[in-house]
């Protein structure tokens, strides 16, 4: 593949003059179109050997399309706030919607070119690195961001000549930093970084093109060249097996909601000592040395009128209002449709040393949307997969995930439908939306059940309550956060 | 003001029932109405004397009212990323759109009430925080925020009594931080701090309420008439007088446009090579450790066609992509639409050691949405003293503020224009809203002169340079920069 690319090919000022005009009016209204459409946006990775112009071509881009719906997103060392979250936070947090195109400089590749270039790469994280990246690819392919790659290329006499070069006069030499007068040093090591990761992570649905660098007019041809292909075609779809959730032994999954026990209850006194001394406990373990380095994030999914809101406020009263964020989940807006669907769930992930609470959560893809038709069954089946590694990789960067599931039995539920239609202030909580889902309880519940049989995962369990009775639903949730943060910490 | 707090007065439970269920229903339906009239978005600032239930209060209004449309806003210590902002930075990122609700804890009076609470405030400061808050809350109330405030009050002896009665049981002893065990020490000046800061600023587009809160029967009903009260009246517009941008000696604005020299030139050669030496010096300058601890936002205004993208990416060639954000300013969208004016901009304010680039800026208000009739003759106006005072934050923060108008002359704007529709790659540049803007050159002309009499300030200067002549236009533009920082850093 690097052949051509190491041999230095160039261009004549007259063969490029031919093609400019055409590129460019191809590019423009091929961006156009993409815009119009609007039904998937195009990440464009930039990599390759210093001093082959990344930053040059990054430019043209910018200067041959329509810079109004193009996003360059350079990123370099991780800031204090992105350390604080998952290495792929950043890159979630700054997609663009769909119609836009963006330029990535310094992406997801850059920590596995560093270990690829060591004197000695360490397999294991050259490994982990690899299949974090093939995940993250083909999650964002099967969402309707098409990715290409392209990898800027010279050969080592030609990076040192332009090097010379630029450094022969004043008015170039500054665009050698104090760095880059070492490459060439290192020109083989990058050479074989880039011959690993090009052919390790070269999936059709993101694949890698090598524009030749040496020659600035043909880099300007070919970098425009493999934009153009791109927004031209559609890219393939990932393979499904990429997206593996943990297999069932038979055909239906187990029936936890149809086999949980609903009626325990509390006393009244009981109650309201043991929920003190929880709160308390709770109060004490976030306010601790040691969760200063974790995150709390706490999902709550349940049956309408199943008690979310009550236990989600006896556990706030322990908190610092100013440690803890509460995200009601309701239908995504415009701007979320416009995002894969997790984007939004990204954006909420806490920081360190804080606590996020989800009323409704991620779940709904294989929930709602499930039932209600709203995502295809493509989409669902995949969501299982996605939601596992998304947990998987908030709790790998010290994030402790814990999973409610609040169920009623449809007497109790109707019981509480009924109470809220006649308060004057609680009616505000049931829709006509409520009483249609209800008439898919069934549904609903085996959703929920499918639903936990594929993602009750040890980094992120999921605790099934009955909660008949709302004491001991809100003693039991708190229970197992303290319980758990207890253990952790 | 102060004394029904001071004396605890209490509720029975049989008036609080009786108030309860009337109370939560307005509150709900008020609530309702702000949300479909989406005209304004309501802040309630919460603060007041340690121990006098501030976070229950806060609960208390996201059980009565419906909480998805309700934001808790509460702020610690600023973070990492906060702290390379201006201070107001924070506040201005976290206003809730029209129609929503937030609840501001740990707001800017914070560092106000610390200050006020010292053995001996120290005057300078405090005078500067109040103007600071006085032109934040003028300005909200102006663009459609609703700001009430209320002081969750107690005596000296309830809030020992309270710290004693949690103290006796481990059911609620964790309620009492560590911290908090000592607050009594510091009540009287706590107390003290609050007078200070009622008095001072109590404007009546930003009333203070009291809130007795010795009893939480009566602490609940006080917080939910207030909100209720503020709800259901529109606030008053704030006096004029707030927003004073410099005066004019005459009535009308020197014509700096007309007095321009457009007709100096510079010649290629000349021109490539001062241009690279002034890259050079850019490059130099913002790659400074100095530099690390300031940022550069740079504002490029102009006439349609007369070289601000030309201009931009001579400035960007010369600095790492990873360093710099480049924002295209256009039609705001419908969310910008649903906060303050100057929201979408602070959202875009650099970290320290960081570049932003406006291409088009907040100036829009004073040019095309005065022009168009898109902005009232309120706004407008008001608009030159808020920008001053906006940049005014970034520069007292260490940012360098710098803005370029570039002008040509109309003749030459004709060519550039025909110029661009002849060009295949170069044609979506122009649209029919710049021939209609043409048609109004001198409108936009005396908008523009108007515009540079009261917002060329010391701290944040314009740079007006004729730009018949590209070559000189970039030049003038890159040393104008470099000037700028090389005296500064």
């Amino acid at each position: 593949m690097f052949a051509e690319a190491q041999s230095d090919p160039s261009l004549s000022e007259d063969e490029f003059e031919a093609q400019e005009p055409r590129l460019r009016t191809a590019l423009l209204k091929a961006q156009y179109r993409q815009l119009e459409r609007a039904d998937r946006s195009l990440l464009i990775v930039v990599a390759g050997i210093d001093g082959a112009g990344k930053g040059a071509a990054i430019n043209l881009l910018n200067e041959w399309m329509d810079p109004r719906h193009i996003q360059t997103l350079a990123f370099g060392a991780p800031t204090f706030d992105e350390q604080e979250r998952p290495p792929f936070w950043r890159y979630w947090n700054e997609l663009p919607a769909k119609g836009r195109i963006g330029i990535v400089f310094g992406s997801w590749y850059a920590p596995l070119l560093l270990e690829a270039s060591r004197k000695k790469p360490r397999p294991r994280r050259m490994t982990a690195y690899a299949e974090a990246i093939d995940r993250f690819e083909a999650g964002l392919a099967a969402e309707g961001v098409q990715i290409i790659k392209l990898w800027y290329h010279l050969s080592a006499q030609a990076q040192a000549d332009r090097t010379k070069m630029l450094l022969s006069s004043p008015e170039t030499a500054w665009q050698v930093k104090p760095a880059d007068r070492k490459v060439h040093k290192k020109y083989d090591r990058i050479y074989r970084a880039g011959q690993h990761v090009i052919e390790r992570l070269n999936p059709a649905h993101a694949p890698w093109t090598i524009i030749p660098s040496a020659d600035e007019r043909i880099r300007a041809v070919r970098t425009a060249q493999a934009v153009l292909h791109a927004l031209q075609q559609r890219s393939p779809t990932p393979k499904a097996q990429v997206f593996s959730a943990p297999a069932l032994a038979g055909r239906r999954s187990p029936d936890r909601l149809g086999q949980l026990d609903y009626h325990t209850k509390i006393d009244k006194d009981d109650y309201e000592s043991a929920l003190g001394l929880l709160q308390g406990q709770l109060a004490r373990a976030v306010r601790s040395d040691a969760f200063k380095k974790r995150a709390l994030i706490l999902v709550f999914e349940g049956q309408d009128a199943a008690g979310k809101g009550g236990a989600i406020r006896r556990v706030t009263r322990a908190l610092d209002l100013r440690q803890v964020d509460i995200h009601p989940i309701s239908a995504p807006t415009p701007d979320e449709l416009m995002h894969p669907y997790l984007w939004r769930f990204w954006r909420h992930m806490p920081r360190h040393g804080r606590i996020a609470i989800f009323d409704r959560s991620w779940y709904g893809r294989v929930l709602v949307e499930r039932v209600e038709g709203f995502a295809s069954s493509a989409e669902w089946r995949r969501a299982y997969a996605e939601i596992n590694d998304f947990e998987r990789q908030q709790t790998d960067h010290g994030a402790i995930v814990l999973k409610f599931w609040l169920a009623i039995t449809p007497e109790e539920q109707l019981q509480r439908f009924q109470e809220r239609e006649r308060s004057p202030f609680k009616n505000f909580k049931i829709t006509p939306d409520d009483w249609r889902n209800r008439e898919k309880w069934n549904q609903y519940a085996s959703a929920a059940n499918d639903m936990l049989a594929r993602t009750d995962t040890d980094h992120a369990p999921w605790h099934v309550i009955g909660t008949n009775d709302k004491r001991y639903a809100r003693i039991h949730v708190l229970k197992n956060i303290v319980a758990v943060l207890e253990q952790t910490l």
